[in-house]
């Protein structure tokens, strides 16, 4: 957290931002302005009219409780999303920070008008036993370039869930496999599984956190506990959950206080990893984000990760890190939880989001033994991973990963002063790269400053119980943050 | 089953192939000829050495042991695939049935060059929150075109198993909202469904069959019985689970016995479902395929399904019909439920495959009452509905279900006449349009004569214990049926 330190102190002893104060900086560096506006620029309040009415035409199929507004994305460019309406605002959520290099990136257009490219997109194969003849390539040239330290191995899904449940099952089956000793399967084991019985379907359990968000399929949801709407009225499963570290920011200020609680957190995972093997369901995977997105922006610190990961290989359980939301460059390393500086830092990690094709990487160790134990229908989606190519060509040729670090540093600091000039309003800001987020004293008033900032061009996601949770796309540089911390500032300014 | 029993009285009454004789007929009618090849063409034994070193590379990488060789699907087109050492095969595997209208349909690679288009590929939309401006009119132009009888309501997935598990969260949802009078939640509901507990997660079920397969996802796994090797080792929900009848075929010549059996099948789901109430796991949903796939097409009569509907009215449950691999044209009609002639078929209907895009649709009183309850990133792909779209209007333009119920004919009584002559090898030949089985005599002869069928040409699936199955897309005409039965009759013929 030293960068988050050093900003702070920058925002602190240069106060740059008085109240009312304006940042000014030129607009756009050459290879942002090719493909992009300069600013926002809004016509109606949000939703408009063409948006209220296409609300209730869809209405009529499905339920539009969480349609913001309808977007014209052909003329979205870049940082900015442009509605039916003719609005066009600063978009930092960035469809739930799935969108990595800014809307109709050139680069990705190409991939589109490249003839070579056509059949990818128009015949869809089955990965898992008719792969093109290009598949290896593209994943070396993809997925591998990227791999999480120690992991060679890497399996393709089409969603975040997908590859969470396909994560877990690996891990299932991994572990069983230990228990077996690698022998093979009993027939009261093959009988019994065929019927949803033990042992063949063993009380096996994932260890997972509270305030933690996993995806919403019945196994993912078992291990998701963000927000009651998820969860209500869906059968799950017995597994154990361990409080995650409540930690009090700016972190650097409050070091002895969390590290008592993330031993407290630490301690609590032991007891539920000895009490789940005495209840007979044992342990046979812990899954944690680097930072609980969806739950609230929760921190912690390498210190906690580095040990819960001890945890896990002295009781002989996975450890899986879902790198959905983290993952791909927004927290100014590719991965998360490189941030931990670990040399073994997971036995398993998903993506999906901005890496655009759901999956996970895995050590050898967790290989499934057979054919047809990790398997669907499609297994991906060859199409996506042509655009995640040309994504990472992107992120190296334009050093996105330093933008962001620069981008993240100056607003984590404009969130500094914002909190400063507001302590009414505005408390809690904390990020790692441009994964930034602060909290308002309530949902209220964090729904209506959402609202405000919509409506001057700035759309922002929500997260936890009052949060705003920042993710811009990997091409925001720092005149985005000043447009940001601007508007932030009129509708705080604003604010009764 | 009126058109088995005529394709199967002119197989025998015309005795049209006699061992060793072949079905004469011209290539191609002028709309498949315009764009695919005119017979298989084999340079190797499958997998040929460019596929076995692709193997070796990507072995490396993923477990291969299902992949049976790799693919050069830009030279593929129609009903023949092409692999990587230039063999090109009659393919009536098709991806797993996910390849509506054959390789590189010339409407399909239009879409693709189509400028209006690009941006839906690039800019991948989060559906639930911002919605593009083309999306209700998309839906309407496509899914809803073709929606199920009495369902007005569609909602979009990323594949088949997403579906069934946002289907089952459907129906829990909605039968809790039942049970609870349509009332808020009570406290005591919110906070425990936050650690997994009942009352808030409640202990609920669906009630599936043995045989079936709905997904490998872990709801859905808990209620597919079709293998071991996709159970084995995954944790799952004490669920009731139904005999499925066990018919015999033609069903034409056993409609007693047939009807025998599905009365007991019909009277162990009325035993199951109250004995579940009993034990406070109550059944809230019933899910079954028209014709169960994976587990070896299994068939039952529009009789069984009638009841079976009834027995799920009659005791609150949720009628789940799964059409991921009989929808889409494939069985005739564009539903395999729609051979059942009722009026209310269903509650849900869940697709995937040859519609290109996951999903469900589902009556107007399951639709969720707030939002975030069905939800997740992506809800779906725009660029999917947009080959979905083309590809019903080819279907319409090439009048493609009538094509499917002519050649599913030829198939049929082609597969009548060869276990009528091979029967120590071949038996219980069935079907439904060009959705055809036949049984060899053990599981060894039938892996052999779909690898001596693939050298010569002919690229088949397997289902069940010992099932050849065909699944071609939706363009095989009479003549590639005849290629098929002469390949067949081929191999048959050296077959020891």
């Amino acid at each position: 957290m030293a960068s988050s330190l050093l900003t702070r102190q920058l925002a602190i002893s240069l106060r740059l931002a008085a109240p009312g104060s304006r940042y000014v900086s030129k607009t756009a560096t050459k290879s942002v302005s090719e493909f992009e506006y300069d600013a926002p620029s809004m016509k109606t309040a949000v939703p408009g009219p063409k948006s209220q009415e296409l609300l209730r035409q869809l209405g009529e199929i499905q339920n539009v409780g969480a349609v913001h507004f309808f977007c014209n994305y052909e003329e979205s460019r870049g940082n900015y999303l442009v509605d039916v309406d003719g609005n066009r605002m600063l978009d930092v959520y960035t469809q739930i920070s799935s969108i990595p290099i800014g809307y109709n990136h050139p680069a990705l257009m190409k991939v589109m008008t490249n003839p070579n490219n056509v059949s990818t997109f128009v015949n869809r194969p089955a990965l898992g036993i008719l792969p093109p003849e290009n598949f290896p390539d593209k994943l070396i040239e993809s997925l591998l370039s990227i791999a999480p330290s120690g992991m060679r191995r890497v399996q393709t899904m089409a969603c975040g869930s997908c590859s969470n449940e396909n994560a877990f099952k690996t891990m299932f089956i991994w572990y069983r496999n230990k228990e077996r000793g690698y022998a093979n399967p009993s027939e009261h084991e093959v009988d019994t599984c065929m019927i949803n019985q033990s042992p063949g379907c063993p009380d096996l359990s994932i260890l997972s956190f509270m305030g933690a968000f996993h995806g919403r399929t019945l196994g993912c949801l078992a291990t998701t506990h963000s927000k009651a709407i998820h969860k209500l009225d869906i059968p799950s499963f017995d597994w154990p959950i361990a409080p995650f570290p409540k930690l009090q920011y700016p972190l650097e200020e409050f070091v002895r206080e969390n590290a008592q609680e993330e031993a407290r957190c630490l301690e609590e995972v032991e007891d539920l990893i000895v009490k789940w093997r005495q209840k007979g369901k044992p342990v046979a995977g812990i899954v944690i984000e680097p930072i609980q997105a969806e739950g609230g922006d929760n921190h912690a610190s390498p210190d906690f990760f580095s040990k819960l990961r001890n945890i896990a290989r002295k009781h002989g359980c996975a450890f899986h890190v879902d790198e959905v939301q983290t993952g791909g460059g927004t927290t100014g390393k590719f991965w998360g939880h490189e941030h931990w500086g670990l040399d073994d830092p997971a036995d398993v990690v998903s993506f999906s989001k901005k890496l655009l094709t759901g999956g996970y990487y895995h050590r050898d160790e967790l290989k499934p033994d057979k054919p047809y134990r990790i398997f669907n229908t499609w297994m991906g989606d060859p199409s996506k991973n042509l655009f995640l190519s040309e994504v990472l060509n992107v992120i190296r040729r334009e050093n996105l990963l330093e933008v962001v670090t620069r981008s993240g540093k100056a607003l984590l600091q404009g969130l500094y002063t914002l909190q400063t000039q507001y302590p009414h309003i505005l408390s809690r800001a904390r990020g790692q790269g441009t994964f930034c987020a602060i909290d308002a004293c309530n949902d209220a008033t964090r729904d209506s400053i959402m609202i405000k900032a919509r409506n001057k061009g700035l759309f922002m996601g929500s997260c936890g119980e009052k949060t705003i949770r920042f993710r811009p796309a990997l091409v925001f540089k720092e005149y985005h943050v000043h447009q940001l911390l601007n508007i932030l500032n009129d509708v705080l300014a604003e604010h009764k």
